[in-house]
């Protein structure tokens, strides 16, 4: 089986355990009204490729750990994912009506229960982090993994870069800006991924950094490929426009250094993520083609 | 000194340490975008009463633990109360534009700016509860904290309080449909409150449930309190207008059962409040004076 047939494989099989699993951890109907139900799933079960939850599950595996015992940690992570494109794609915000070939949260919902769908998933993350769990890590593990998500997600993280990425539309864009929003808005929770996976596997300080280079790495990596794409991915494939970004003037990394240099500083960093794991023996393997993947995906 | 007297300076004494708490715990302006930093400030330093974390104290005082070991947890409640008043003032949720006598947050900065600022409020919560701290209670104690809190904030809780009051300005309110957006809406956080404070004491399982009773009926009566000041209130004092409630034809304790049968009920509900803790010694004293102080508040 040569790379590409086993990252194919391993992707879709990850992607079912992931769907399975929130699935079983998102609370049932009785628990919420049913029009909040309704748009929860809708968005959560909206064809994410479950990169972040992936992601987590392969360095906890890369660590030694057993993935079953990941999944809540990783399910956390991707309810956070969900939450913030929900907010993002807001009328305030990007103004998106649709996201994957869907109409958004907020167009088939409304935005009174867009925004409530989005807090209720960013809560719910911290309800399945901090609840009893049949594996029983050490608590204070558990709490170690609460709070990297959480300040990924916060102010310095997430929040932080989507309120520097609002208020940069009305700024001339910059290099150090641009990296600055990418490393909090989509950074910050792609590097939580690994290293709470790596904290979960029980790994020592040495490979938890090393998990973390490879995180921001990716993550760096991640966002270019993103602008890449919507300058000339298919949009057929992407279920949104591309051409998007420019059309609204947005600080893109095309826009900024051209796209030859775009795909150069890409490459370069997928390099610099599988280098920080070079130590790392063959359970790194998924970590190691999930980096090139990023690079040649076409959606 | 009288029963009033006491009140009186106890409740400035803890309104005191919680702002400066509140203060030094939130993170500072190098963390976060400037225009994010000041609509956090603005929003938690606009006049708050704090009875969320005051209540969290006094149940951890009323079980017989230090309060200088609760400041995260209640401050962490009162994060997410004002998450949820930012939320909720939302032009696409009550719309409203002024809230304790100053425009909503996102009258000032925008809406953009205000959905940010309640979600890094919420996830900030999170980043308190579980950052290493200085008082280091056994983490077990801890993650039960954060369930508590969690579950309370999301989608059974008051996340799904919120959902249904939006629903209810469209269909006939009932008595059933009112106490279930309440219990959700204000008295989870408030269970959450006092719980979490017993919690973090140590107490046993008979008093932890003692103090759960009691937060469940002082929620209640917080709530008709509050729907009784919107009708009868001076505005001065509320710093908004009275009457809105029935303006907007809200469910409301007053327009389902009458001034007097809610005056009844809150009366009842204090009564049970008090009660529920009637085998608690002297250091309960500061729940049982302020359960009565919700019901003779003017604001």
């Amino acid at each position: 089986m040569n790379n590409d047939d086993f990252l194919e494989a391993y992707l879709k099989d990850r992607c079912d355990i992931v769907e399975d699993a929130l699935q079983r951890y998102l609370p049932d109907e009785d628990s919420m009204p049913q029009e909040l139900h309704t748009a929860v799933h809708y968005s959560v079960f909206s064809g994410g490729k479950r990169i972040r939850p992936i992601l987590c599950l392969a360095a906890l595996e890369a660590c030694g750990g057993d993935i079953a015992t990941g999944m809540p940690t990783a399910c956390a992570l991707e309810l956070i994912h969900t939450y913030s494109l929900i907010h993002d794609d807001l009328p305030a915000m990007d103004n998106d009506d649709f996201r994957r070939g869907k109409p958004t949260c907020h167009k088939v919902f409304g935005e009174a229960i867009a925004i409530l769908a989005g807090d209720a998933l960013l809560t719910e993350a911290f309800v399945l982090l901090s609840q009893a769990q049949k594996v029983r890590f050490p608590a204070e593990r558990r709490l170690a993994v609460i709070q990297e998500i959480a300040h990924a997600a916060g102010m310095a993280g997430m929040v932080g870069g989507q309120a520097l990425d609002m208020l940069a539309e009305t700024v001339e864009p910059d290099f150090t800006g641009l990296e600055q929003i990418h490393r909090r808005k989509t950074g910050a929770l792609i590097e939580a991924a690994v290293k709470t996976g790596a904290i979960l596997a029980g790994a020592g300080e040495e490979k938890i950094q090393a998990v973390c280079r490879y995180g921001t790495h990716v993550g760096l990596a991640f966002q270019i490929a993103d602008d890449i794409l919507n300058v000339e991915g298919d949009s057929a494939l992407m279920g949104k426009n591309t051409g998007s970004d420019a059309t609204r003037g947005k600080v893109t990394y095309p826009a900024l250094l051209g796209l030859e240099q775009a795909k150069a500083r890409l490459a370069e960093a997928v390099e610099a993520a599988i280098e920080a794991i070079a130590a790392f023996d063959s359970r790194a393997l998924p970590l190691r083609v999930i980096a090139r993947f990023i690079m040649e995906r076409k959606s």
